[in-house]
């Protein structure tokens, strides 16, 4: 049996440099595992909760779902689908929403924070401006994964509670219904890759410190001339640890070529020079993606007949197991 | 423009004749007015939060189409379907849940009763034992009834507020997202037919008090019999006037029926003349439903058909108003 592996796509536009290295990178070499069954969604269901401009949901539908096919996401090797094209997964949701306990969603940390914030701000109503979409969202999150029966959600440390409500709500539809649900596992990995942005914090959209992964040819070069160096002059040998554009550079290189740039940090290139390598590379790896990127945005109805393939995939997929749901719940 | 009418029902078995008087009657007499697009669905979803056996509740959901449908309910006029047919209502659940402030949830009557019977009861947990279902099935319900833009929902008034949400969940929709829902309106009937029961008391399977509307002709008979009355002999003149016979009476007859019925208590019927008066109108009234009930219970595909057809009817109605829905939220 292969294990299912399923990875849902916040649509929040065009992705950076750290995200695919942090990511995108080692959620796509999934797809390639022998023993592994691996869907990736587009989250856009969940978009409602924080996003309400349709528009620009529309136009991160596109960019998320164009970067990931750009990157070399195989709709034949996987199953790639928006979620709002999968209409099981809100009956789910409702379904799952009966036999949750409240309590349980009272301790969600994103609620909780979002009420303590209110408090600490003095507000006399701890729910001030928090909507049920907040509320519920481990809800709905718990059907995305259980619809599937995915044994494995890779997921950073900040949603691990996430994964074990769904795990509590699993078991309780089991025990009160028969067994019908994997009970998912938090697949975490804790030597997440983080890159450097341009002024060596971590790159990150809300330091405005990125680098867009599909920046045209002269975006990218005039991005990389940019990013932080220190001092030292050409000629003096410099330390590679630490140095963002050596970070950057090992997470594109193989070994040898990384082996290459860090003789050249020892024998003092110029730091001009170290740029010009860097974009030299990452202008030779990211050149066909971005085509194929550019393609895509040019032609969203490719990206689209994708989609829909997608979730007449993934419905398929579900269609007996949803049947058997419903008769067991005596519908 | 027809005014949209809309019915929720709730699965819980077969009727008696307290329901039939007060709820299904009237209800029925919908499908017959002119300016009325009716729509009826049993509540099959809802039932979810409260039942939790599925054999029963499958057999409640049978029963109570059947009986509709015994009653008289005209698919050929109304629309009528199981709520868990509709995919489309558990999809604008969850877009209707994104916009709904939580505080909102907070003040529905039947949480906040089950919490502060918790608090009560000394528990230290406000939200013991109450789950997801109860809390946010007064959203359910808005999508239940905005999905088809009904302008009217006939409830009684203890559920005057869940009309109130829909409003309020739709003006914000509409705020947020632009004018898609109609605000429902409560249809109130506030001379809503109450029977007695058996003891005099309001007839309602609480109190074991019921005439099933679809007792066999000697269990109607043993029951009417059973029907409390005063311990005025034959001949004596009787009071009609909170006199439960009398009153069960009066809610089948005609009105020149009434009347001599009514002389009859003046003129000193023996109450065991006045059980058989009142079981022969009774029997000869629902030998025809019975008849046909009997036959739906004993042919439940009859009555699948007829809801398969009522779900395929529901559907196309809605579906170029939820493609817009989507489209306008960026979907």
């Amino acid at each position: 049996m292969k294990k299912i592996i399923l990875t849902g796509i916040t649509p929040s536009g065009t992705p950076h440099l750290g995200n695919y290295v942090g990511a995108i990178r080692p959620t796509l070499e999934l797809q390639d595992q022998a023993n592994v069954d691996a869907l990736y969604f587009v989250a856009d269901g969940h978009s409602l909760v924080k996003l309400w401009d349709p528009k620009l949901r529309q136009q991160y539908i596109l960019e998320v779902a164009a970067s990931w096919l750009a990157l070399g996401l195989n709709p034949d090797k996987v199953t790639f689908y928006r979620q709002s094209h999968i209409p099981e997964i809100f009956e789910l949701a409702w379904i799952l929403t009966s036999v949750t306990s409240k309590g349980l969603m009272n301790r969600a940390h994103a609620y909780k924070d979002a009420a303590l914030k209110n408090t600490e701000e003095g507000d006399t109503d701890a729910d001030n401006g928090i909507t049920m979409g907040l509320f519920c969202y481990p809800i709905l999150m718990t059907a995305d994964i259980l619809l599937f029966n995915a044994d494995q959600v890779p997921v950073g440390r900040d949603q691990i509670q996430h994964l074990e409500m769904a795990r509590d709500i699993a078991a309780r539809y089991n025990h009160l219904y028969g067994k019908h649900f994997t009970l998912p596992e938090a697949l975490i990995d804790d030597n997440v890759a983080t890159l450097p942005g341009l002024d060596g914090r971590k790159m990150s959209k809300s330091y405005q410190n990125t680098i867009p992964l599909f920046a045209t040819s002269s975006e990218l070069k005039k991005l990389i001339m940019k990013i932080k160096t220190n001092s030292l002059m050409p000629g003096e040998p410099k330390d590679s640890k630490d140095c963002p554009l050596f970070t950057i550079y090992s997470a594109f290189a193989s070994k040898p070529e990384i082996e290459v740039y860090q003789q050249a940090y020892l024998d003092g290139i110029a730091w001009g020079d170290a740029k010009a390598k860097l974009f030299e590379l990452l202008d030779a790896k990211l050149a066909a993606p971005r085509e194929r990127y550019q393609h895509l945005m040019a032609h969203p109805d490719e990206v689209n007949v994708i989609l829909a393939a997608g979730a007449l995939k993934a419905r398929q997929r579900v269609s007996d197991f949803m049947n058997q749901l419903k008769t067991d719940l005596g519908f």
